[in-house]
């Protein structure tokens, strides 16, 4: 099993991933807010590259059933439901409904990666269960680190890190790149207190700015939950948990 | 001062640099070729984005005193004289020539920037010499790691994490972006053994193979130049070293 890291979407096309296993990192906030959308009965959500795609595709959907979330540089875009505060997709907002989401870095990434043979959502949130579910299929990884405006994330970079740590506790003979080998250096350098990172990095710095510091504590908690959005078609579920299958059981 | 660092040259267009003060690093091999050609005598290096204009350029050019260099993926460019390995470039051959110069990602890296206020190239070979100067005109730094197709490189972002550490000792109050600490965190782990760091980098496997060990040896020696290559309109040339400038003395 080879292990890939790339620290921004941009330098790949979207062509790459075709029949690829990837996952995709986006801690503040976009993963982290998937996977509460989904861990909260949200039926599913509908990830898209621009705004204005956004609200054309919610345009044709039955109004009530159908949410428009997400942001653009932090702020809620104008006209939606709801932004990208994972504290804001509670149960009695979510269950049941369609969430299309936009936000500037990490639905891109996920939409670029849609020709992925697996694509998965992971956040601190729900790290152990990816990582589980990643040395079950035993297959090359891609992670993508949504990064921030085709840039470098200290925080997506650390996640990806702290990924291939516990898979490497998980699985044989694995192989990693050079960027790969960094992002678990990096985490053993800045990861041992992940809200200390979060909330020092570039982009934690910024949501305290806009007062979201209680969204810091919330992404970086870790393995609140097994719960792991996956793509199918262009929208993400929640992965079916088997009776027989490890992650429950871990 | 602020310091950033471009983990690739791909997040950021060519105005991005205007009015920049920028270092280019490209390891393995084409920032340390550079500061060899023009620290053997070379009187200027033009560095090109596409062969197709390197041949242009050159055809206009007196032919004895003008040599087409480069290489695209490891490998001499078909009709140049010489490649990319620093070891080719010695004063028999270069001195008092203009080197046309295109590699995969370097060359490139350097035109794009062409914009910057001051441009410098680096090296292991001369980085104490560029960290003086950096220190000296006290200005915010932009470091671009060329990286190998668009994607992250080991051995740039470690060279840049050194780059880094030099100038903490020589300035004060610096400021380090994300990708500037995690730099500095990478030369930490990984930058003991430089030769080392380089050998088992994707890019130094893929050399050795291709037999360019030696190469990987020179590229990793400290400081055996104060050769500083800065941009002068599209031509790098020497940094004049006045009699009181600091990077004499050191």
């Amino acid at each position: 099993m080879k292990v890939n890291v790339l620290l921004s979407p941009l330098s790949v096309d979207e062509l790459y991933f075709s029949g690829k296993t990837t996952v995709v990192i986006d801690v503040l906030r976009a993963s982290t807010t998937i996977v509460n959308m989904l861990r909260n009965g949200a039926k599913e959500v509908i990830p898209v590259a621009t705004v204005e795609f956004a609200v054309k595709i919610s345009g044709g959907m039955f109004g009530g059933l159908t949410l428009l979330g997400g942001e653009r540089n932090t702020k809620k875009v104008e006209g939606f439901a709801l932004g990208n505060s994972p504290l804001e997709y509670t149960a009695e907002v979510v269950a049941g409904k369609t969430i299309v989401f936009y936000t500037t870095n990490g639905s891109r990434a996920i939409v670029k990666a849609k020709f992925s043979e697996n694509l998965f959502v992971c956040s601190y949130n729900n790290i152990s269960a990816v990582a589980s579910k990643l040395a079950e299929l035993n297959k090359d990884i891609e992670i993508i680190c949504a990064g921030r405006n085709n840039a470098f994330s200290l925080e997506d970079s650390c996640c990806a890190g702290k990924l291939i740590s516990e898979i490497l506790v998980l699985a044989e003979n694995i192989e990693l790149t050079d960027s790969a080998l960094a992002v678990q250096a990096l985490n053993k350098s800045f990861g041992k207190s992940i809200f200390k990172m979060l909330k020092e990095s570039e982009h934690g710095k910024l949501l305290k700015e806009n007062g979201f510091e209680a969204d810091i504590k919330f992404c970086s908690k870790l393995n609140t939950t097994e719960a792991i959005p996956y793509l199918t078609g262009n929208t993400l579920k929640l992965l079916p948990v088997k009776q027989d299958q490890t992650i429950i059981e871990s």
